[in-house]
């Protein structure tokens, strides 16, 4: 699975570059974090270096743990005039501010995510994209109608919009959460099988069966190292083609943050 | 499953006429229809008749299929302060504007449906608020988590937006639509199946089992007679519960226009 991974990056980013080329309008984002959680740091270095190799400006505004207040975040919400982003998680129970569309580069926003399920827009939440570039490139991208796909997780950013794209691309699909049983569900009927949980062991690679692809969302840290929700076991090679973690799904996510600001950028231009 | 739906309909009529008693705001609606179809003129006196009942004011809009276009009725919505539906289908390819959520008495609109996908909103589209309540009358109220349901069609304004509630309840839901393969589905597996195609005989009464709950939506007009989405084989009693074409889901579903328009002054006098 890895080259596969590397070989829509390497697509995708080529097609970014030619984009932003041709595009006669700068590209920028802003992006809020609070706070200085240890994985955020790593997804904004990402994000900054992507950025950064494109010629493009990229904001981060650092703010303090202890002062910052939920109005703070909301009136830097009002006055943005292009992408922003607040990176989650953020501490002591501030949220992140209902972006709208316009401005709304991780997708996470109610009105984003309304016209979602309308089936009308362009922006994914990044990981939604990943995935479904991933399930593209293994599938065929104009093989989703009838596709047999399971969703495990059903958070507001990865399962539950991944789940209204693929009933809009016509997927027969299945959604499963912790209430869910899941050790009584037969895997071996889904082509496709995306796990976003943030729980390790979840799910292992001896539940599937060849000719599957397993996309495997989760990332988690597990005796310091990064891990992702499907377990492997030792010397126990899963006949499915299973994303890897890391440098699988997260590889790509990044990519979509630029991806989804350039798409910003032209429908303002529009 | 007939006296279940009274049941749920007597009690729900007794809930909102309560309501407005104590609301102390007018809840007013007005109807927009554009031409003259059939089906159409059935539901909306349905809804002015119990708007009458209540004593409370609907005004309903009728605009000649001729002259009217799109500019009529998105003028018509930028200008509505109350609850406003615009009565589908229309036709000459007019589309109904997409409210705001705060006169969205139907739930069809982007605002409404993102507030949906984040799990905020207290408006659900009339039909799937009626579905749900069919769910907890049959299955309880506290059981939608684990609940194996099948969704089977994709509309924006029933399938969709029915499997996202499901979801947010942490129901496990399987959506279907025309590009699935139904024949291969062993419906079985679920505690229950709601079918909203619009596709008489999709599915037939000889496919289910005994303790299921087959909640049909479909209203089809087959040699002049009004049926549902489900086939039911002369002769043959299917051993699950199926919910009746006329008078199952349909009866309900026009109660909670009224209690979707209750719902929008209550939020409007916070």
């Amino acid at each position: 699975m890895k080259s596969v991974i590397n070989t829509i990056y390497e697509a995708k980013l080529a097609e970014l570059k030619e984009k932003v080329t041709t595009l006669g309008t700068p590209v920028r984002l802003t992006i809020v974090t609070v706070g200085d959680d240890p994985a955020s740091k790593v997804y904004v270095r990402n994000k900054i270096r992507l950025f950064d190799e494109l010629g493009l400006e990229c904001n981060h505004l650092t703010l303090d743990e202890a002062g910052t207040t939920q109005t703070d975040l909301d009136t830097l919400a009002d006055n943005a005039d292009h992408p922003i982003l607040f990176q989650l998680p953020l501490p002591n129970g501030l949220v992140a501010p209902d972006l709208p569309a316009a401005i709304d580069v991780d997708g996470f926003g109610s009105e984003t995510l309304g016209q979602l399920v309308l089936g009308q827009n362009a922006i994914l939440p990044c990981t939604v994209q990943a995935t479904i570039d991933i399930i593209s490139a293994h599938c065929g991208e104009f093989n989703f109608a009838g596709l047999k796909v399971a969703v495990v997780g059903r958070s507001n950013i990865v399962g539950k919009p991944l789940a209204i794209e693929l009933i809009n691309r016509q997927s027969t699909v299945s959604s499963f959460n912790s209430r869910s049983d899941l050790a009584a569900v037969s895997w071996a009927q889904f082509d496709v099988i995306v796990v976003a949980t943030g729980s390790h062991g979840i799910l292992d690679n001896s539940q599937f069966i060849e000719g599957q692809l397993i996309i495997d969302v989760g990332i988690n840290r597990v005796d310091g190292k990064l891990v992702g929700d499907i377990k492997h076991h030792d010397g126990i090679l899963s006949p499915a083609a299973i994303t890897p973690v890391p440098g699988g799904v997260g590889r790509l996510t990044c990519l979509h943050v630029l991806g989804n600001a350039i798409k910003l950028v032209e429908s303002s231009t529009k």
